[in-house]
């Protein structure tokens, strides 16, 4: 029994290169049918191409979809004048029940807005959020959340991040008790701004294990399982490594350079450098999961190669075989409704 | 003539050990005389021993102060009952003009309080800001503030951070003509949170070369002289970079010892690795300023060595001398008052 999954085929900056090697991986190995979703005659075209060198009859099937939406476009336009976009014709296949994910590494902005639009949230569930599996130096990823769905938020928002992420570890990422912190600046309750400080005991009291505050340092140390935070300082944050990470790789590379002969420099900086792209690539976790709606929908990164598509796929299919969705739609059912005024004080809105 | 800059010399860690190296390294290259604060019998033994060693003559003092704050103390209440600590003390002898700035590499949270407290505001600014040099991949450092003096900010403390900040750019870094950013979560105007959005058009507006929003990797490419943010967002990007680092760091270091022989690899680690420190070194560019207070102090990390406690004196030298307080007190004497409902809706608090 395959598992149907909806692939975006025109995201990555190279599509549909990427995405149709990444189906054909996900195919041989993974229990799924992929759907590739773009322009039909180019991708039948590529797809023999590819499938012709391998004389492999594979589970990948094309549905039309004569829009793209690319990564410089406004996500608010394009979602409402191109309607017959890759992105909305893959996440309706998730809601019609054909498909059991959807995976792009396209507009991240755009792709989150149809998922909500086509989707629509879990009940009980005021705002999806973006979640990032970040790479740790204990192993285990930490699973940042949210990194932009949300730049402006309430401390309920924060109590039912936790509650996603805690969840999506737990099912997802087969962490038997996840440990979530609350990112701060300073470990003490009461430090923080605000908003940490007014979801610091929402926090306190769900029914997970909160480790409390938690600092920008303790993402990439293996001390939390799921952080959680508002979209914009998540945003900040993730950008911040990755732009630390590319300078601290760069000046490494060129001491590394200066320092030996040339012959010893060029064969260490190929292995180790190689080994260390493999431990820290993000792409490895296979995209961030938006987490909140109804269905599967894993973003990944404009510049996914086809092992980051792969994961993708894998991630899509271990997500919607997970029950993870069901168990956050539980988790809400079983809590009192916010009231609408509730921390409306300290709104940053 | 000697410029007279007074030191913590219970700061450090490993106090006061760097702070006396440190102080004896910059009265012989740089026209400073220092002023060590702290337990006088101790200092007086140990720099007796450091002189002796020597034989030289140098222009170091001691002002007894009998109480120190520690790292892990409450700031609020360590500043509060602390009456006699080293930072009282020495910011004393800068309120009263004996000295023209100030060191510490002690509690942070401890030594801005008492800043504010003893020396106070400069006319005209709300609140002060703790300023961070980053470092870039272009050479330059990034001066990024505040990153953690005020965790709740207005846009008009934004605005006075760009104006502080560049300021700071030009005089004391000589930066003919510095480049100001404000970190938010996209490059267009209508990217980011509440708060960035209400910044964004008050930045315009000054007579600064206001480059736009930035996004938390241009901190470290070089593309900005100034980046300015509230407090918390800040702290947690200065901490993720830290973080991230290390991690990037420990993680070649063990990839490169794995895929060499250990010889080699000692060899390079201990070379590559020793230069890599040098230019990731946030140390070197002497601690971070608290800009917004009437004088000159400077805070440098509890793990300063003796080289870092040099630097953190020749900045204040080079602050002290370079007008950029009073630069800053005219920019806003010229500037009209801030009405006090300005940006009420937008507040975060």
């Amino acid at each position: 029994m395959l598992t149907d999954i909806a692939l975006d085929a025109v995201g990555t900056d190279k599509a549909p290169e990427p995405e149709i090697r990444g189906a054909i991986l996900a195919c041989r190995t993974l229990p799924v049918r992929v759907h590739l979703i773009g322009p039909e005659p180019e991708l039948r075209d590529l797809l023999d191409e590819h499938l012709e060198d391998e004389g492999e009859d594979l589970p990948i099937v094309i549905h039309h979809a004569s829009e793209r939406i690319a990564m410089d476009e406004k996500a608010a336009h394009a979602v409402r004048t191109k309607r017959d976009s890759s992105l909305r014709v893959g996440l309706k296949l998730v809601r019609e029940g054909k498909c059991a994910g959807f995976v792009t590494a396209g507009n991240t902005g755009a792709a989150m807005a149809t998922a909500k639009m086509v989707l629509g949230g879990l009940p009980g569930v005021d705002r999806p959020a973006l979640a990032t599996p970040m790479p740790t130096s204990k192993g285990n990823p930490c699973v940042l959340l949210d990194v932009g769905a949300n730049v402006d938020c309430k401390a309920q928002n924060l109590e039912q991040f936790a509650v996603m992420g805690e969840m999506y570890a737990r099912s997802v990422l087969k962490i038997a008790r996840p440990r979530v912190g609350l990112l701060s600046i300073g470990e003490e309750e009461s430090k923080g701004n605000e908003l940490t400080r007014e979801a610091f005991p929402l926090l306190k009291a769900l029914p997970i294990n909160f480790i409390g505050n938690v600092e920008g340092r303790d993402i990439f140390n293996g001390q939390a399982d799921v952080i959680v935070c508002d979209g914009f300082v998540g945003n900040v944050a993730l950008k911040a490594s990755e732009g630390i990470g590319r300078f601290v790789r760069d000046v490494l590379r060129a001491s590394l350079t200066r320092t030996v002969t040339a012959q010893v420099g060029a064969l260490l900086s190929r292995r180790a450098f190689n080994e260390f792209r493999r431990r820290l690539d993000y792409t490895e976790y296979g995209g961030a999961p938006l987490l909140g709606v109804r269905g599967v929908c894993i973003i990944g990164h404009g510049s996914s190669n086809e092992v980051a598509i792969y994961n993708g796929i894998r991630v899509a299919h271990e997500f919607s075989r997970s029950g993870a969705n069901e168990r956050i739609e539980q988790a809400f059912a079983g809590r009192p409704k916010p009231r609408p005024d509730h921390g409306a004080d300290a709104t940053i809105q």
